[in-house]
C-alpha cells in the first residue's frame, strides 16, 4: 500500500504519466528469465531502460525507472551481495589481489571484476532485500547496499556526461532532499498555523465582514486598540450573531453552550476522520518515530493519508479546546513529508537505513516550525528522537531546520515577524537569589512531570486492558465534553492554551488592565517606569483562577494524551509549567515589594524599579514542567531560549531543567515517550539505559541451554525437500550454514525470504531440479556429481555474519546491537556454532530483568 | 611522571599529608601474598584501609587510598575479566543460571558468586590494564571495567549508610567533577584574558600610576570619553615615558623599535618556556586532543606543566603581536584541567574510556569561555573534537560549559558585561538580496581556507623534513621579528587582533571619527537616524590598508601556525574574514547609496536611511573564513550567533558557512585540523571519511596471504619457555589463544602484558614452576597430571574477543573499530582462526589508498 502510494506521488510530482504496468513487466521480465539472460552489465540494462521510458528524472538515476516495484532494490542488494563474496571464487584469490602494492590500473581491473561480478547476481527474485511489516532492518547491509551503489555511480561518473550529471545529482540529492523537506515543512507548518488561529475562535465568534479572519485580524481594521478580551466591534460572538446583544446571563448561556457544542463537533469531526482514512494519525507520534529511526518498519505510519489526516485533524483538536497541542504532531507530520519526499530520491526511498537520515532532519524541522527554534530542533533530533545521529545528519538536520523556519517566517502566520506565538522579550536580567525559586520551580516541574507520565501510563494500560479501547469516539466526545463544561467558566482555561501561555509569559506593560496586571500603580505619564508595585484584588482572583486551571489541566491531560486524535503534550505541559511559574513569581514579587532591602536581592528593588519579572517565572516554569514530562534537557533550554531570542537566561532554564530531570529521574527513569514505546511494547532498544544484571551471550542466546540443538543448513548436504521442511518446521527469519551438522563450524547465514525466493526461482526456472537436488552453499562441488542437478545459492549467502563468543557479557552484546544497528548475532565457542541472538532475545531479556512480560515485545 | 603528579595534586588538594609509601606497600604486600590470602570480598579489604588511613576522600570511594599505585586498577580489571570467565568453570553451568525465569533470591546468590569469583583475582601483578605512551586504549575492555565497578558500588549500597554515601559520591561524581572543571576552566580563561589584555599594550606603552591597568583602564579615569586611537593623559607611551612628547618622526621611531623589541622578548619568552618546561603546549593542541578523545594515550599531553604553560606561553604569544589568538589553546587548556580534575574522582582519572567523558565535556567549556558561547562550545565538541559523544556527555558538556561561561561572566574580564571581546548588536534586518554577497563570501572563506591549509601544510611538512626543524626558537624570533616589522607601519595590523575584528564587527556611530566611519555625513544632532552616506577619504583609505592587511595576514599565518609556541587560528581566521566582509560590505553600501532605487534592495534604502551594514558583512565574512580552514559548520554557526545575542542571523551565516565548506570540500576533504592530524601521522581514525577501494578483511589481516602463519598460542599444549620464546621473537601486543596447532579453532586472546606480568609472577611466587612447565589456558588438565606443576593462566584470558568473518567488507570493519572502539579484532574463516586486525592495519591500508606513506602513522 505503501509503495503504490508512492508510485501515485512520484506521478503526480513528475507530471508525467508514466506507464507503470510495463514498466514493471520489463523489468520482471528481465529479471525472471533464464540464467545468463541479463549477463550484459547493469549499466547497459538501465540505459536502455531509459531510452523506452523518458522520464525527467530518468537521467538523474536509473533506479528510478523501475521504481515501485521492489526489482531495482535486489539488483542493488545482489551487488553488495557480491561485494561479500567475491572473494570465495578460488579464481580471485591471485597474487595480485593480496595487500601489498596494487597500481592503479590493477586497482581498476579488480575492481571491475567486482562490479562485473555483482551484476551477475540480477537473476535472483524480487522482494529480496525489503522489509516486511513489523520487521527490524539490518543497517550493516543497508549501508553495504548503499555504499556498494555509490562506488559504482562514482566509478561511472567518468564515463560519459550523462553519468556525471547523474553522479553530481546523486551526490547532492541529500541535501535536495531535504531542502524540499524543509519547504514542504515550513508550509504545511503554515497553513496549519492559520488554520487553528481561525478555528480556535469559532467557538466564540464569527467575523460576518469576513468569515476567514480570526477574531485578532477581524478587529484590525477596528479602531479600537485594545481587542484583547474586550468588544470588538467588527467581531460577533454567537449570541450576537443570534441577535441577543444584551451581556447577561442568558448571553452567558448562549454562549457557553455554542461553546461546548462547537467543542463536541470539532472533536468527533477529528477522531471520525482519525478512525475512518488514518488510524495511525492518532497520539503525538514521537514514540512511533523513536521506534521507527530506531530501525523499525510500520508501513503507512509516515504515509500521505497520515500527512493529511493528521493536519487537518491536528487544527480539529487543537480548536475544539481539548487539552492538546500541536507541537509534536508536527514532528509527525514533518516525518510524513520526510518519507515522501524521500521517494523521490531512491538513494534514500530505496534503502531503510538511509531513509533514516531523512527522517533525522525531518524531526528536526517539525520541532524547527512548531517553537520557531531551528537549533533546537536539531538538538531535539539528536537528544530525543534519532538513533543514529552522524555529522552528516547534523548538518543536513540544520540545514533543514533553517529553510523550514526561513518558510515559516515568510509565511508570517502570528502576524509579529517572529516565528512564534509567544514572543517575550525580557528586559531586566536576574538576580542570583532567584537562583532558589528557579530551582524550587524545577523541583515542583519535575513532580508534575512525574505525576502526570504515571497517570497517564496507568490510564493508558487501562484502556488497553479494559473494554474502554473499543470506543474511542465515545472517549473522545465525553473528554471533550468535560473539556469544555469544565473550561468555559474559567476565563484562563476557556481561552486557547498558546494564548495562555503567551499570556502568562508576558509582562505587564504599563496601560495594562488585564486582570493579571492588575496593581495599585499610579502612573503619571505612559513613558514612566514601570515600578514595583502591590497586588492589586484582581491579581489575587488571577491566582485562584490559575490555581483551578492548574489541577485542571494536569487531570485533564493525564486523561486526553492517548485518546485517538493527533495530540501533542508540549502545550499542555508548558502550561501547567507557566502557570506554576507564574505563581511563584507573583510571589517573589510581592516579597521584593514588601522587603526591598533584604540583602539578597542586591540592592536592585529597593530603587523602586521592578527587579523580579512573574514572566520570566512562567517561562522557566513551562521549561521545567516540559522537561518533567519528556525529560529533555539541553534541546530544551535551546527552545526556551530561541523562544525569547536572548542567551541572558540560559542559566537560570539550566538550573531549573536539571532539578526537573533530577528529581524526575529519582521517580522512573522513563519520559512520556520511553513510557509509551514501553507500553505499546515497541522494539526499541535504549542504548542510554543502564542494567545492572550480569549475564553473558550464552544466557540470552536461542536455543537455551535446556533445548534442543539450534535449526541449522549445511553448506553441502541438505536437499531441496529437507530445506524446504525446516522452513515449514520453523518460523526463523534466518538459519546459519555450517560447515556439516557433525562438525558446526559457521559458515555464513541467509535469509528466510531470500532462502525461499531462490529455492522457488530455481525449482521454476532451472532444469533438472527436484526435490532430491543438493542444495550447495559452496563454491565447489563436495563428490563426484551424482543424482539431480544441484542448486548453487552461494550467492544469497551472507559470508560476514556478525559473530560473538558465548562468554560476550550482554552489555557488549546491547553495545553492538545499538550501535552497529544488527539484527542478529551467531554465538560461537571455539570456532562451533552454539546458537543465535537476535534483537527480540535481548529485548526480552531486558523485559525480564523489569519484571515485566517479555511477551509484551511487539515484534516480529 | 603523569602519576606523581596526580599524588601531588591529589595530596595538595585534599588537603591532607598522606603516608603514600605505606599505603603502597600494604596493597603491594596483600596482592604479592600466596594464593588465597585476599580470598576475603574486597569490600571488606577496603573498609580495613580505610579505617588504617583515614582521609576525607576515603569516604567516598575505596579506590583512592591506593591510587596512583596502579595496584587497584588491576584489581577492578580483574574484577570485570572475572566477569567474563565466570561461567567458564563448570560448577556454574548449573539449571538455576539458565535463562528462564530466575527468582530475586537466586539472582543475588548469581551475582554474589560472580563478584566473589572476580576479587579471587586480585592476586594477579600490578600494571595490568594499564596503557603504555602511545598506545590505543580498548574502549569495550575500559567500559566493561567501570560497568563492574557500578555494579559492585550499587549492590553495596544496600549495605551500610557509609556505603550509601559512597554510592550516592560515585552516581554523583560525573556532575561534581565537571562542575569543578567549569568552575577552573572559567577562572582560568578569565585570569588569561586579563592578563593578555594588559600585556598586549605594553608593546605601546604604560600607565605609570598603576602599571598593571591596561591603557583602556587606565584612561577611564580620565576624562575624555574618546580614549581609542587617541590621546590620553594617563597613559604614557614609550616614547612619552623616555621623555620624549613631541609627535615627529623621532617619536615614530622610538615606538617602532620598541614595539619591535617587546615582539621579540614575549615571542622569546613563550618559546623558552615552552622548550624548558612543557614541549606538548605549543601548537593550538586540537589535533592532538580529537587523536586522544579517539582513544589514543599521549601521557604528559594535558599534564599540570602543560597547563600552566601553555596558559602563560598564551598570554605572551598573543602579546607578541604573533598573527594567532588564543582560543584554540583555550581548549587545550580546558581539556588539561579536565584530565587533572578526572584524578581526584578513581571513577574517571583510572579509567581511560571514561576519562574521555570529562575531557569531551572540558573541551566545550574551552570554547565556551574562548567565545563566551556555551551552546557553540557543546556543539563544537560534538562536531569537531571529540569522538564518542553518548546523550549523558551532552548534558554534562553542557553544564560544564555553562558554568565556565558564567564563571568567566562573573569575572567580566572585558568590563562589558558581555562574555566576549567583540560583541555587537546590529539593529536592522537583513534583505533577501544580500544572501548573494554572503553566498560569494562564503565561497571567497572557503579558497581562502583552502589557501591557507595547502600552503600552512606544505609549510609544516618542509620544518618537518628539511633542518628547519631543529632551530624553533630562531624561528620563532624570526617570525615575530617580520611580524612585528610589517605590523607596525599598519594602524590595522599593529592594534591587537581582537581589537581589530571588534572594530571590523562594530557598525559605525554618529560621533565615530575613526578613518573607518569617514562617510561625507551631516548630522543635525546626535540623536538623528544614522543615514547612508558616501564614503569619504578615510573609508577609502582605510579599504587600501585592509588590502594590505588581508594579504599580510593570510601570508604570515600560514607561516605562524605550527610554531614552537601556543597557536590559535580561529582569530586569525576570523579576522581575514572580517577584513574581506567588511569590504564586501562598504562595496554593497555604496552601491545601496548610488542606486537606492534598485528594486533588488525592496525600498528599504530609498528612504535614506542605512539599510546595510558593513558590519555585519565583516561577521559573515568571519564565520565564512573560519568554517573554510577549520570545515566546522553547525557549531560555527551557533558560536557566531552567540556573539551576536541574536537569531536573527542565521540564515546568513548559514548560507555562507554552507558555501565556504562546499567550496572548501572540493578541493580537500580535510579542514586544517585533520589535516595536521595526517601531517603528524597521528592514529586517528575519521569515521567521517568515506572509502571508493573495496576490500575485503582478508585483504588487510596480519599475515598477508604470502606470510607465514600467525603467531598464536595454545590452550595447553605450550610450555613457560616456548611461550617466552614467542614473546621474545615477536613484539605482538597480544596474541590469539587456539585448540592446538593443528586444529586453529579460536579460545581467547591474551595481552602480551599481562602474559608477560602473569608468567614471572607465577615463576616468582609459585612453587615447582620451571621452564618445561605446561601453560593452561583451560579450565581443566588436559592429560593425567605428570612433569612440573602447570600455570593456570586462564584468568587473564579474554574469552570475549570481537571476531569477524575472512569475507567482511574493510568499510564494516573500520565501522566496528570506530563504534566499538576496539584495539584489535581477530579474523575465522569457518571458524578457524585465519589472522588478526590491529587498528594500525586499518591505519596502514587507508593510507596506502590515499597514496601515503603507510609507515608515517605514529603507533605502538
Amino acid at each position: 500500500m505503501e509503495i503504490m502510494e508512492t508510485d501515485a506521488l512520484i506521478k503526480r510530482t513528475v507530471g508525467h504519466n508514466v506507464n507503470m504496468p510495463s514498466t514493471r513487466q520489463t523489468s520482471y521480465q528481465s529479471m525472471n528469465g533464464p540464467e545468463g539472460s541479463l549477463q550484459t552489465s547493469t549499466s547497459e540494462n538501465s540505459t536502455e531502460i531509459i531510452k523506452t521510458f523518458p522520464r525527467s528524472h530518468s537521467s538523474d538515476d536509473e533506479m528510478i525507472d523501475i521504481t515501485g516495484t521492489g526489482t531495482t532494490t535486489e539488483s542493488n542488494l545482489s551487488r553488495s551481495q557480491g561485494e561479500r563474496f567475491l572473494f570465495t571464487n578460488p579464481q580471485y584469490y591471485r597474487p595480485s589481489d593480496v595487500f601489498t602494492y596494487i597500481s592503479p590500473s590493477d586497482r581498476e581491473c579488480i575492481e571491475r571484476d567486482r562490479l562485473t561480478a555483482g551484476s551477475e547476481m540480477d537473476d535472483l527474485s524480487p522482494g529480496i532485500g525489503q522489509y516486511d511489516d513489523f520487521h527490524t532492518i539490518d543497517w550493516q547491509r543497508d549501508i553495504a547496499r548503499d555504499r556498494m551503489r555509490h562506488r559504482y555511480i562514482v566509478k561511472k561518473r567518468t564515463e560519459s556526461i550523462c553519468d556525471l550529471i547523474r553522479g553530481t545529482h546523486d551526490a547532492w540529492s541529500g541535501w535536495l532532499c531535504v531542502l524540499l523537506v524543509g519547504v514542504a515543512a515550513g508550509a504545511v507548518a503554515g497553513v496549519i498555523d492559520i488554520g487553528t488561529q481561525w478555528m480556535k475562535d469559532l467557538k466564540d465568534g464569527v467575523c460576518p465582514q469576513a468569515f476567514w479572519l480570526n477574531r485578532e485580524q477581524c478587529c484590525w481594521s477596528s479602531n479600537d486598540t485594545l481587542y484583547e478580551d474586550y468588544y470588538c466591534a467588527q467581531w460577533y460572538t454567537w449570541p450576537e450573531l443570534l441577535g441577543y446583544f444584551r451581556k447577561d446571563a442568558w448571553s452567558f448561556i448562549i454562549s457557553y453552550i455554542l461553546y461546548v457544542l462547537w467543542s463536541l463537533i470539532f472533536a468527533g469531526l477529528a477522531v471520525l476522520l482519525v478512525r475512518t482514512f488514518a488510524p495511525y494519525a492518532c497520539g503525538s507520534g514521537i514514540p512511533e518515530i523513536k521506534t521507527i529511526l530506531s530501525g523499525f518498519i510500520i508501513r503507512g505510519y509516515l504515509g500521505k493519508w497520515t500527512l493529511v489526516i493528521k493536519s487537518v485533524g491536528m487544527i480539529l483538536a487543537v480548536a475544539s479546546g481539548l487539552s492538546l497541542g500541536k507541537e509534536g504532531p508536527l514532528v509527525h507530520v514533518a516525518c510524513c513529508i520526510g518519507n515522501i519526499f524521500s521517494y523521490l530520491f531512491p538513494k534514500y526511498g530505496k534503502n531503510e537505513a538511509k531513509k533514516r537520515e531523512i527522517l533525522s532532519a525531518a524531526s528536526a524541522a517539525g520541532v524547527s516550525v512548531a517553537f520557531g527554534a531551528p537549533i533546537g530542533g536539531v538538538l531535539f533530533s539528536l537528544e530525543e528522537v534519532s538513533y543514529y545521529f552522524p555529522l552528516k545528519t547534523l548538518w543536513r538536520s540544520f540545514f533543514c531546520a533553517l529553510v523550514a523556519a526561513f518558510i515559516l517566517r515568510s509565511i508570517n502566520p502570528f502576524g509579529n515577524d517572529h516565528l512564534v506565538m509567544f514572543y517575550v522579550e525580557y528586559t531586566r536580567n536576574w538576580l542570583f537569589v532567584e537562583l532558589v525559586p528557579f530551582i524550587i520551580l524545577g523541583i515542583l516541574g519535575g513532580l508534575v512531570g512525574t505525576i502526570f507520565i504515571k497517570g497517564n501510563i496507568r490510564w493508558c494500560s487501562y484502556r488497553k486492558q479494559s473494554q474502554l479501547g473499543k470506543y474511542p469516539i465515545t472517549e473522545v466526545l465525553v473528554i471533550a465534553c468535560i473539556t469544555a463544561i469544565i473550561s468555559f467558566p474559567n476565563t484562563y482555561t476557556r481561552m486557547n492554551t498558546s494564548d495562555l501561555i503567551k499570556l502568562l509569559f508576558s509582562q505587564c506593560g504599563v496601560a495594562d488592565v488585564s486582570l493579571l496586571c492588575d496593581y495599585n500603580r499610579n502612573f503619571t505619564n505612559v513613558n514612566s517606569r514601570i515600578e514595583i508595585a502591590e497586588a492589586g484584588p484582581g491579581v489575587h482572583k488571577s491566582l485562584g483562577l490559575l490555581t483551578l486551571a492548574l489541577i485542571f489541566k494536569l487531570c485533564i491531560t493525564i486523561f486526553t494524551f492517548g485518546i485517538k486524535v493527533p495530540t501533542g503534550l508540549f502545550i499542555p505541559s508548558l502550561v501547567m509549567g507557566a502557570i506554576m511559574g507564574r505563581m511563584v513569581g507573583i510571589g517573589m514579587e510581592q516579597l521584593a515589594y514588601h522587603y526591598p532591602h533584604l540583602w539578597v536581592f542586591q540592592g536592585a528593588c529597593s530603587t523602586g524599579e521592578n527587579c523580579l519579572s512573574p514572566g520570566l517565572y512562567a517561562m522557566v516554569g513551562a521549561a521545567a514542567c516540559l522537561g518533567g514530562v519528556t525529560r529533555m534537557t539541553v534541546s530544551l533550554v535551546v527552545i526556551m531560549f530561541e523562544l525569547t531570542g536572548s542567551v541572558k537566561y540560559i542559566v537560570p532554564l539550566m538550573a531549573a531543567v536539571m532539578a526537573s530531570k533530577w528529581v524526575g529521574d529519582a521517580f522512573g527513569r522513563r519520559g512520556i515517550y520511553d513510557a509509551h514505546i514501553n507500553l505499546n511494547g515497541y522494539p526499541f532498544l535504549d542504548s542510554k539505559e543502564e542494567y545492572t544484571y550480569t549475564a553473558l551471550a550464552t544466557d540470552i542466546m536461542t536455543p537455551r541451554r535446556n533445548e534442543g540443538p539450534l535449526c541449522v543448513i549445511t553448506q553441502d548436504s541438505m536437499t531441496v525437500d529437507s530445506i524446504e521442511n525446516v522452513l515449514k518446521s520453523t518460523d526463523h527469519n534466518g538459519f546459519p550454514v555450517v560447515v556439516s551438522q557433525e562438525s558446526q563450524y559457521l559458515v555464513g547465514f541467509v535469509l528466510r525470504k531470500d532462502l525461499t525466493l531462490a529455492l522457488g526461482n530455481a525449482k521454476k526456472t532451472q532444469e533438472g531440479v527436484v526435490g532430491e537436488s543438493y542444495v550447495l552453499f559452496t563454491s565447489h562441488l563436495p563428490q563426484p556429481v551424482s543424482g539431480p542437478t544441484a542448486v548453487k545459492l552461494r550467492k544469497i549467502l551472507d559470508m560476514a555474519p556478525i559473530t560473538i563468543t558465548d562468554q560476550t557479557p550482554v552489555e557488549t552484546v546491547i553495545d553492538m546491537f545499538c550501535k552497529l544497528g544488527l539484527r542478529q548475532v551467531l554465538v560461537i565457542h571455539n570456532g562451533r556454532l552454539l546458537g543465535i541472538i537476535t534483537k527480540k532475545d535481548v529485548l526480552r531479556h531486558i523485559k525480564q530483568l523489569g519484571n515485566e512480560d517479555p511477551e509484551s515485545v511487539l515484534f516480529n
